[in-house]
């Protein structure tokens, strides 16, 4: 991935480091930094208590095309008040000093624990050092993808090319806390795509409603997630070729943190159709990734297809029994409500799919899900 | 809890025994006869599937006063279609031919897997034997608890006085699938209070609103929940006294369900106080509860309250971190949105009480839970 940032981006600098912020030894620190950004778009956390990374970054997309994106893991910087806010905004003014750019095109992300707060000389290092970096024209992508990991193990990248010479490149990180609405968990892109930054908000609020914002890895969410996207306007191209490449990169990003979720090893794809609503196949869909008791099944790899009844029929949209047929793998476990003698499902492969035909009408929705093990229990029993 | 029944409910009998449903020699079969029984009540699922025995049940205590109910454990009997409800019927059938009453005086309630057929011989040579018992005058209210369990490890009983004689007593069952909306998981409760079916009923919707309706194990619902009351009439006494004997009668059969569901060693009572309405109040307090990430914190006994706030916020109610305080176990962790120094929260009762003031109001929620080992998936994964 490093050389296609070096082929299609010869003046974005990005890097990763460990500064010190987790007490691990891993990276912890990371720097997008696109000089020639031509155009700019995000999404944000719906959390009613936002982190103050997602104030400032919210308000300084807003105010200017932004050129720099700081991000740390190790440390939310959240629900700490103007202290917080404070940390979060000399960051800010660090980068930009370093950088020789105004505060207001520089954009900031956090992760980690709530309620811990960042210290100041840990983080001034940090920062001085991976300034220099993108200032002598680092490009090392792989290292910012590790920058923003928490609790999942390895790095998350992704890259898709459109028309001649377009490609949308993007970052992500696995772990709880994602059940969005119209946000995310951190995601960062960058393409090259010619595009208009309230176009392409467009196009990136259609791929997140497609991808991110149809995941749940636990029902939980958090104060600090955000998806940003950067262009360095050098490609024109079809914006239906651009979009589905975005789409494909966000869709290859989400299915890769399924799969490292904390203590996740398979992707669930719930597909619902022939719903009375596209609202009702959506929540019927969204119930069977959420149910704790789906999850388990799918990690026991055991059939038990009672369960996934059970759970689309605990939303409150009205079912018939002898309506319904179920499939997983493609394969029919249950005709029109009867189950099929002898019925078998393979639960070998990394993505799970569960199909779901309930004969209300002609709606159908999907959600996006991981399988529950016992590490989810031991991962978050941990402090951090 | 035997000797109460002998001595409050002469004529009242009750049996468990293991009739071989379950494949592990476990009690499997419940019978309760009260043939004076002089009011009755119950409340049951809201999930759209149904099984039979709710389906059967709702329409019989429509029709007369109950004088038995019928409760297997090791199979639901749900989502079987036309099957299922023959099976039901058969077993309703079989013991109002045994107990020479009317069918539709029986009730029906079974629990486990969904989409498992009952094996009809076992069962007829059970109900035989289960019917004798109770024709013999049995008094095994201990056994019937038994019966009833699934994967929670011990009976749960309790007993509740009020007046001069009066007593409400009850069982239940702990597990997964517990997140009611106006309904339970199965709980059975007798009492002597002479009241009539419709103010019972009333009763008992008061306080299970009060009590299960405000609990939730993993936020899955079962298709076959239900909670009855049988009365036997003798005790004259003031409503208000029952009702609180009654809620207190709920109150801890489901904190004794929620310390034995699915692997959890704690119950967690999330209040929260000076919301903006009792809507939100009661939305945020079932957030802290349903959280994965707070719930494996309380496993873990280890503070870390920015998931407290991560619950809160992620519900759609406006919030302001400086107005709220958070408390654990009484001791103030958070006091208008800063954190107390070197605040320690003690996780090693075996109730742990989260406060939360959120200063947008006056109006207050609770919501009860419980804490999540890596046993739920353990348990979980397998297949029953």
């Amino acid at each position: 991935m490093d050389n296609l940032i070096a082929q299609y981006f010869p003046d974005f600098a990005c890097a990763g480091i460990a500064a010190g912020i987790k007490d691990n030894g891993k990276h912890d620190l990371g720097l997008l930094y696109l000089n020639d950004c031509q155009a700019a778009a995000a999404v944000f956390t719906q959390h009613t208590l936002p982190a103050p990374s997602v104030l400032i970054s919210k308000q300084h997309i807003n105010t200017c095309i932004p050129k720099a994106v700081i991000v740390n893991s190790g440390c939310a910087n959240a629900c700490l008040g103007d202290l917080g806010m404070a940390d979060a905004q000399h960051m800010i003014a660090t980068v930009a000093a370093h950088l020789g750019i105004e505060k207001e095109s520089v954009l900031i992300a956090q992760t980690g624990m709530i309620g811990s707060r960042l210290d100041r000389k840990t983080v001034d290092a940090g920062l001085a050092e991976i300034c220099a970096a993108v200032h002598n024209k680092a490009q090392d992508w792989t290292g910012f993808a590790r920058s923003i990991l928490t609790t999942d193990l390895s790095e998350k990248l992704s890259a898709q090319k459109f028309g001649k010479t377009g490609i949308v490149m993007g970052v992500t990180k696995g772990a709880g806390m994602i059940a969005p609405n119209m946000a995310t968990t951190l995601s960062f892109l960058v393409t090259n795509m010619q595009i208009q930054s309230d176009l392409l908000q467009q196009c990136l609020q259609k791929a997140i409603n497609n991808t991110y914002n149809k995941c749940s890895v636990d029902t939980d969410t958090s104060t600090n997630d955000m998806v940003v996207i950067l262009s360095s306007g050098t490609e024109k191209a079809d914006r239906a070729d651009f979009e589905a490449a975005l789409t494909a990169c966000c869709y290859d990003l989400m299915s890769q943190l399924l799969k490292d979720a904390e203590g996740a090893k398979k992707m669930i794809v719930a597909r619902v159709y022939s719903a009375a609503s596209e609202r009702a196949a959506n929540k019927m869909a969204r119930s069977v990734v959420d149910s704790p008791l789906v999850k388990s099944m799918v990690a026991g790899e055991m059939l038990n297809w009672g369960r996934l009844l059970m759970a689309i029929g605990k939303v409150d949209e009205p079912l018939n029994l002898e309506n319904i047929s179920l499939y997983i793998q493609d394969v029919c476990i249950l005709e029109k409500g009867q189950e099929i003698a002898a019925s078998t499902a393979d639960f070998s492969a990394d993505t799970l799919y569960i199909d779901i035909h309930v004969g209300m009408g002609e709606a159908s929705g999907v959600a996006y899900g991981c399988d529950m093990h016992e590490a989810y229990a031991t991962i978050n029993k941990d402090k951090s």
